[in-house]
């Protein structure tokens, strides 16, 4: 049984191991700084399918194939398949896993969704409920474009403080005990709305909740950033960013060079013309399941702290005139 | 620790109670047969808002707000919330909730949303990551409409097989082991696709997966319908009863006099004018926390099975010609 430490983290009593980890993306993506991490890359965005929500759900059966493969196992050896994505009614996890035949569990944390699923995953295996479990997520470009913005053909202009959606998905595959990394504390976010209502300024909407959670962390675990060799945010963006340290400087908490976050870190600023950086569900998820991964595994990072930052908005609300409430969950992962 | 039974069936070794139920519903629920049963009735749909994705919100809201009420507890006394909705990126449970400041997990599982969270809030118990979990869910006829069909004005012509989306909620509290209902065994479905198009005959696309469920759980657990007091659909409706039914007798299973499905319940059939039954995440959830866990208090039903199901789909796949997905999650609730 787990721990609860303080009012909000928990600290897992049986560590849930990543046994394997897969992801995949798209063409602009793989020229980025990251790009021969990843375990396979589509050139061809389409993915060869008819429209790009369904370009999508194909990312996520791709990658869940990857990390059977890489983990040596076969779909009906999972107990439980926690999946989310950005598109409406959770499209892309649903059409794209159908055809495993593993139980399914749909997720929505918008961007925050790889927290969120890795979370239930490890929670899963810490209830004696599963032997394997695998979360998954995944974002497109060109259906999130369709669908939160403008269909790409219109050719909008995109605002400075706007962000590239990630065309790419992350799949992790979480055991009991075993040899690899492990999930050890987890603080899952309230939802924090300080009244940002510009859908073009996601880092904004997202940052408060970002600093909350860590804010939380830090003071149930009686830990300082200090503490860690890399604290990582999901999709915050320059801006958000920005904000974040503003906000834990504020009390006190200063994010130094052991800070990075993955919507800065996926695309090269100069060259491609993102603007504010990545987002999107698939940003934090390949990030985490290539590059950070990997680096856990081959133990040169020990002890790290993956915060996935959700704007938990939709063209509805936003036209109605709501606010972009946001969320952050964060999961600790510790080399073996 | 929880004891997987079985493939697909997982029983609960430490039983999380069911400490309080909550249940809300619109007018035209409150003239339905179950009617005294539901905590609240707001007779004005709108429930003061401006829109009716603000309704639905506010029905999440005042549900569990009823619930933490008849429970005696605060918000900040709980540990997680497990909420989700039919809406695009599960407005209705972000909005709603984020007033309360619990932990937030959004879920997807569309009408079999209430099993799902069930499940994960008794997991969150079983884990030791909590120690008071809610799960919660609504639905609402004009947001539905709206998004899933045609605005209420266009005054569209309905098919005899489409259902009526129930405006309700349902809230659950639960908790490490008291007095009261307990979960006891748990079967999380898996995709199932038989190629349905219909989006108006939701009920023939998700009676192959409640079928494919209740095969799994009577199989993992060598029972049969006879042992339960009640086996109770989420919302099947008359179209999708009736296969089910033919489904489960071509494997020799005869469901008799205690199956019923809350989309049969929540209406009169003759007097509503409601066609093959009512649906959406509120009529399963609605039903479940105000009439059903009623008697389950009371001793009257002691073993019961709960399988909401869902139609994983949405406007947009339906354009594309795509065909209609079901999962079904079937949760065993026994007095105490």
């Amino acid at each position: 049984m787990a721990k609860r430490i303080g009012k909000y983290t928990i600290l897992m009593q049986n560590y849930p191991t990543i046994k394997g980890f897969a992801a995949t993306c798209g063409k602009k993506e793989a020229e980025g700084p990251l790009g021969k991490w990843f375990d396979k890359i589509f050139e061809d965005t389409t993915l060869e399918e008819s429209s790009w929500e369904k370009a999508e759900s194909r990312l996520q059966t791709e990658t869940v194939k990857i990390l059977l493969k890489k983990c040596n196992m076969e779909a009906s050896d999972i107990n439980y398949i926690f999946a989310g994505d950005l598109l409406n009614q959770c499209m892309s996890s649903a059409f794209g896993l159908r055809s495993l035949d593993i139980p399914f569990l749909g997720q929505f944390g918008a961007c925050s969704t790889m927290a969120q699923s890795l979370f239930l995953a490890a929670t899963s295996i810490e209830a004696g409920i599963a032997q394997y479990s695998i979360a998954v997520t995944s974002s497109h470009y060109c259906s999130s474009e369709r669908q939160f913005r403008f269909p790409l053909q219109y050719g909008g202009q995109r605002t400075p403080t706007a962000q590239w959606t990630v065309t790419g998905a992350g799949a992790i595959l979480v055991s009991q005990q075993e040899i690899g990394p492990k999930v050890k504390y987890c603080t899952i976010g309230r939802i924090t709305d300080l009244g940002i209502k510009d859908s073009n300024n996601m880092g904004a909407a997202m940052a408060p909740s970002a600093a909350k959670t860590l804010l939380t962390f830090f003071e149930d675990t009686k830990t300082s950033p200090e503490n860690y060799d890399l604290i990582l945010t999901g999709d915050l963006g320059e801006v958000g960013t920005s904000l974040l340290k503003q906000l834990l400087k504020k009390e006190g908490i200063e994010l130094k060079e052991n800070y990075n976050d993955c919507g800065l870190m996926i695309y090269y600023k100069e060259k491609q013309d993102v603007h504010a950086g990545g987002s999107g569900c698939g940003c934090s998820a390949s990030i985490l399941c290539s590059h950070i991964l990997n680096k856990v595994k081959e133990k040169e990072l020990k002890n790290i702290l993956f915060i996935a930052t959700g704007a938990l908005m939709s063209p509805t609300s936003a036209q109605q005139g709501e606010t972009i409430p946001g969320v952050a969950h964060l999961i600790n992962i510790v080399a073996d």
